[in-house]
């Protein structure tokens, strides 16, 4: 199967908000075939943050997710805004959700959100050393708390379906892998 | 904080499709603030496999993914229908997919997509011992190509950027750390 892109013959932006838009596209397989409509979500791409004290734990954000109508405990996240690179929106979603900062910072792999309807992209990163440093400024309405607990705890709290979301058990996932292959080499 | 939640005071259909659709509540958060549009896709919970072969490889898929505009490597994976039980959409993807049934099945976790825009959930099955016993039956527009490597290998995939989706990096992962606690316990 050759590597070829679908071509776009056409496209129709039908829904727009500040946190997403809808768009419908034509397109054509390499084989001729044509689908038509084949929607994708347009999104802003988004970081998530592994970030790691002095003391070896952890920093995560306990929150309420209205489309699963739960609460969620995951790593800190954000989504990355017009102008920024995607570190220093992980770096600024770290201090407005845990008002902690400083460290040593790393990418340690990027992660299509949804590729079957999305087209944004989440960017892990490995902060070891943070403080906190400022006070927290959520935006108006996130409502967060800041939990505080040792990694070693993190794979528990995903098999007991405390932490749930697919880019956070990833981005978690990832980042123990990278820290067990560093403690061990 | 309490665990209380956003009170749905109304809700609007915006968008339906046969895929997802999108709606428009108003929430009244726990302190009385009143979030107004906030945005919810609908969607139908996914089931993503890690089939074993009796060999000890893993059968993925690799297809291209327009809203990305890339292919993708990645588990057999797919929608839960109308009437489905997971497990039984989970086994119908895999012989859709890969044409492989057969083994021994385990429901291994179930993951949130993406609760910050989506309502719906991933079922990750384990399934050992899989075999090839039927042709592939794609849906009308999927290409999909079989690929058996080895389990070794899933996770130089994933940090090569071969394996790319949330999803199924967290699938992968949490299996492999499954799989990893079988072996040694």
């Amino acid at each position: 199967m050759a590597d070829e892109r679908w071509e776009r013959l056409s496209s129709e932006k039908l829904f727009e908000s500040p946190y997403f838009s809808l768009r419908a596209d034509a397109l054509r397989l390499p084989d001729g075939a044509v689908k038509d409509p084949y929607y994708v979500i347009e999104r802003k791409d988004a970081v998530f943050i592994f970030p790691i004290t002095k003391d070896g734990e952890v920093v995560l954000v306990r929150q309420y997710r209205p489309a699963i109508e739960r609460m969620e405990l995951c790593l800190p996240a954000g989504l990355v805004e017009e102008g920024e690179e995607p570190v220093e929106a992980a770096r600024r979603e770290l201090r407005e959700e845990t008002g902690h900062g400083g460290g040593e910072w790393a990418e340690v792999v990027s992660l299509a959100s949804s590729p079957g309807l999305k087209n944004n992209w989440a960017h892990v990163f490995l902060a070891h050393d943070v403080e906190e440093f400022a006070s927290l400024e959520p935006d108006e309405f996130e409502r967060i708390e800041v939990v505080i607990i040792p990694t070693a705890e993190l794979k528990r709290l995903i098999y007991s379906g405390d932490i749930v979301s697919s880019s956070g058990v990833a981005a978690i996932m990832v980042c123990m892998e990278r820290l067990a292959e560093n403690s061990s080499g």
